[in-house]
C-alpha cells in the first residue's frame, strides 16, 4: 500500500512537530508532500498524484477548529465536481497537530466539542468520495512531550502511515516484525545487528507458539 | 441593535441568490461587507469594524462542507491571539446557501451529517469567543424557489438579521409593525398608504385586544 502526506502547515521548515514527523515518515511507500503556492497551475497534476496512492493523509495545524486555509484553497481547487468519484475506495487520514491538551475537547471541557465533532467536514467529504476515513490521529501539545513520549510518537505515526486500518493483532505483530527485519538488514554495527536478530527470531518463535496455542484451543473447542 | 453581514463569495456579484439577499438586507442598522482580498492591508481595521456590531453574520455558500477558503483565510488572520476575548456578548450567525436539498443533510441522507454537525468548527469559535451562536439560517436551491416561496424568504432573512434571537410572539409581531410602520411612512402613493395605516391599526387593535384577555387570563388564574 502507498502513503500519501498532504502536509498543510504555513512554516512547516520551522516546525519541530513538522520536522519531527517527517523525520518519522522516512519509509517505503510513503510520500512527503508539502503543499506550497505552486499547485495552482497545475490541478490536473495534483488530482494524478493524489490517485497514485492508496492512503491520502491531510496532516496539518488545527487553526480555529479546522485545517489552516491554504488546505481549503487547495481542497475548493482541486475537488472539482468530477474528481471525488475517482478516489473511491481509498482512505482518508487526518494528522492534527494542536497546542491544547486531549481533555478540552469534550463536552464541558473548554473547547466544549471533541475532534471527532469537529473534523465532521472532512468525514462527509469522504463520505462523499466513497473512502474509508480512518481514525483521527491527533498530536496535543508535542512541546510538552519526554523522549520517551516521543519515540511511541514515532511508532504509532509510523504504523498510521503504513498499518491496517484497525489492525487485529497478528497484524500489528506482523508489522513490527517488518520493520525489524528491515532496520536489522541496514544496521551496520555487528554486535547490534546480531541482537536485533536474536529479538527478531524471538518475536518469530512467539508467533509460532501462539499459532500452536491458537491451533490447540480450536482442535479442543471442535472437540 | 446593529448587524454586519460579512459576505464570503468568490463571486457574489454574479450569484442570484447574494444579488436577492443583498437588496433583502437594505435595512437600517444593518450593514453589507463583502470580502475582496483589500482586508489584508488593515487587521486591525476588519477587528475595528466587528467590533461595532453586536451581531455578526458569516454568509457564504457550503463548499465541501464548510466555508470558502477566502473566509478561513480572513478568519485565521484577523482573529489573533487577543481578539476573541474583545467580541464577548455579541451574537454569530451563519447564513448559509447550498444547492443540495435539506433532506440531504441527516443520517442515512446523502450527505450523512446535518448542518449543525458540520458547521460545528463555528460554533466552537462563538463558544471561544463569549459569543450566543444564532441558529443557522440555511437557504437551500434557491434557483428551485418560486416567487412566493422568494417573498417568505425575505421575510425570514429580515427577521433573521434584525429580530432579537428565538423571539417571542410579541416580539415578532411588534417587529411586523415596525417594519409597516417604516413602509408606510416611506409609501408615496396616498392610496396605499391608507390601505397600510388601516393594516397597522388593526394588527395594533388586535395586539390590545390579546393583551385584555391575556390580563382577564391572569387574573382568572390568579382567582
Amino acid at each position: 500500500m502507498k502513503t500519501l502526506i498532504v502536509v498543510a502547515h504555513p512554516d512547516a521548515a520551522d516546525s519541530s512537530t513538522q520536522q519531527f514527523l517527517k523525520a518519522s515518515a522516512r519509509l517505503p511507500d510513503v510520500a512527503w508532500y508539502e503543499l506550497s503556492d505552486d499547485w495552482q497551475a497545475d490541478i490536473a497534476g495534483e488530482q494524478t498524484r493524489l490517485l497514485a496512492y492508496e492512503r491520502i493523509i491531510w496532516q496539518f495545524p488545527l487553526y480555529w477548529y479546522s485545517s489552516p486555509a491554504n488546505l481549503k484553497e487547495w481542497l475548493d481547487s482541486v475537488f472539482t465536481d468530477d474528481f471525488p468519484d475517482r478516489l473511491k475506495g481509498r482512505e482518508l487520514g487526518l494528522v492534527v497537530t494542536l497546542g491544547v491538551s486531549a481533555k478540552s475537547f469534550q463536552a464541558g471541557g473548554r473547547e466544549q466539542f471533541t475532534l471527532s465533532e469537529l473534523l465532521r467536514p472532512f468525514q462527509a467529504l469522504a463520505n462523499r468520495c466513497g473512502m474509508t476515513f480512518l481514525p483521527i490521529f491527533a498530536i496535543h501539545q508535542f512541546m510538552y512531550m519526554t523522549e520517551v513520549m516521543k519515540q511511541k510518537l514515532l511508532i504509532a505515526y509510523q504504523q498510521y502511515l503504513t498499518m491496517p486500518v484497525n489492525a487485529s493483532f497478528q497484524e500489528t505483530e506482523a508489522w513490527f516484525a517488518d520493520r525489524l527485519q528491515a532496520l536489522t538488514e541496514k544496521e551496520p554495527n555487528e554486535d547490534r545487528k546480531r541482537i536485533m536478530s536474536a529479538v527478531l527470531a524471538e518475536l518469530t518463535e512467539n508467533r509460532s507458539r501462539l499459532d500452536d496455542l491458537l491451533l490447540v484451543l480450536t482442535e479442543v473447542k471442535d472437540g
